[in-house]
């Protein structure tokens, strides 16, 4: 199968790099800037271009790892006439692609990626979506050749599962950054929570979440809720956040279950 | 080191299970309730009471892995002299067992614990104090028996640790559990997320949080917090959490640092 990559982000370097594992081929990269995409062209040993009147038209799958905003506009300049066309965004609908485009799709990987971090693609949920069966099966092909997990999923699936990843990753990777600056303001190690953020990413694996809460909401320590509120004194967003968190642990509290631990 | 130990939840039969497997010896598990008492009492092969007045008198250290409100009052009804006596509380401070004790301490583990999920104690840090040197160097052994990670803290760095940990941990696991709802809502799998999860903490260890933060309102994606704000329309204490966490990551972004990904 042969590909062109659109984009130098986070998604198409680690996207480029798990390709580059299967036999399908990176015949083109194109991206905005000649320096990132240069860079990433030299990264995945490919082909690049800055421009969209030079995009190779003889590949198979054009893979759109670009922001959501432009995927429109890119695609409006597209002279594709049957092969398939797919955008790789949590929360656009596939017909983003229309009118322009006969054979589309989407191709969501469920997972944050960063460029200076590995991943293993093979465990990584692959979310497809494709407007006809031949398309489908050919997205299938590639997801599978990367993945085992392949799902088939409709747009408003496709979004409820960003919309949940917004809650399970980004809003939890800040929550760690309040704790490691909560930490640093005492000169203490944030490598001392790492432990606990592990075991409770476990946990995860093991049980459903609701039914291993602990701490002093799903207790219902009013004393220590109250000091820790004291405690973000300087930080008043911190402390509408604990506040309202708290009381959203207490309103959703699975009343058959033995709470306690930290 | 032959130990009393109080308590039959989370924590006082995890504690119970790891100090069984060093030289310790736990002499007597005191507890509220006979069931409760005389199960943790047969898990860790030890004899028991439900009596303040039948606590054995004769241990090294008396560890008292009870609900923060009953510190307190258990300790004033103890008849101890010259013994160790700690609580395991995170934000109870260590002066809780004056003026009764005169040897006292707090050992506290800094991980979220299940009498259902084993744990590795090897690598739980345990944050000690004491009022004296004595019973720091004491409780310095025990601790150390245990865990490769022993830190001397006093109540007020504890009690940051604490707090640090409500976010990271218990905060954390309610956001699972919001992303779980909203998937079950669909007719889709939490395992789907699963990955997604891991991946997050274990990006954690690698990097300082804010470096690594992606997500739409790090992108500043106006368009999609907005379809996920009316995604959320079933859920108004979720919109309200929504909103005001993606405000916060915006006003604590990194300006240095690229963002982009899930």
């Amino acid at each position: 199968m042969r590909i062109v990559l659109f984009g130098t982000g986070n998604l198409a370097t680690r996207l480029g790099i798990a390709l580059n594992t299967t036999d399908a081929e990176i015949v083109q990269v194109f991206g905005r800037t000649e320096a990132n995409t240069a860079q990433l062209a030299d990264i995945l040993n490919c082909p690049y271009t800055i421009s969209l009147e030079e995009i190779n038209l003889d590949a198979d799958i054009y893979i759109l790892a670009i922001t959501d905003d432009s995927i429109a506009e890119v695609v409006s300049k597209l002279l594709i006439q049957d092969q398939l066309v797919v955008h790789t965004a949590g929360s656009v609908s596939m017909n983003v692609l229309s009118p322009s485009v006969k054979n589309q799709g989407v191709f969501y990987p469920l997972q944050t990626l960063s460029k200076n971090k590995e991943v293993n693609f093979k465990t990584i949920p692959i979310c497809i979506e494709a407007n006809n069966t031949a398309s489908l099966e050919k997205l299938d092909a590639l997801a599978s050749s990367l993945s085992d997990q392949v799902i088939r999923v409709d747009s408003a699936q496709r979004k409820r599962l960003h919309l949940a990843a917004v809650f399970v990753c980004n809003f939890v990777n800040h929550f760690y950054s309040i704790g490691e600056k909560l930490l640093n303001e005492q000169q203490l190690d944030f490598d001392l929570l790492k432990p606990l953020i592990l075991e409770t990413a476990n946990k995860a694996m093991l049980f459903s979440p609701p039914d291993i809460q602990t701490g002093p909401a799903i207790r219902g320590s009013k004393t220590i809720m109250d000091l820790h509120f004291k405690m973000l004194e300087g930080h008043p967003e911190w402390q509408k956040l604990y506040k309202m968190v708290s009381n959203d642990i207490v309103v959703n509290r699975n009343p058959s279950t033995n709470h306690s631990g930290i």
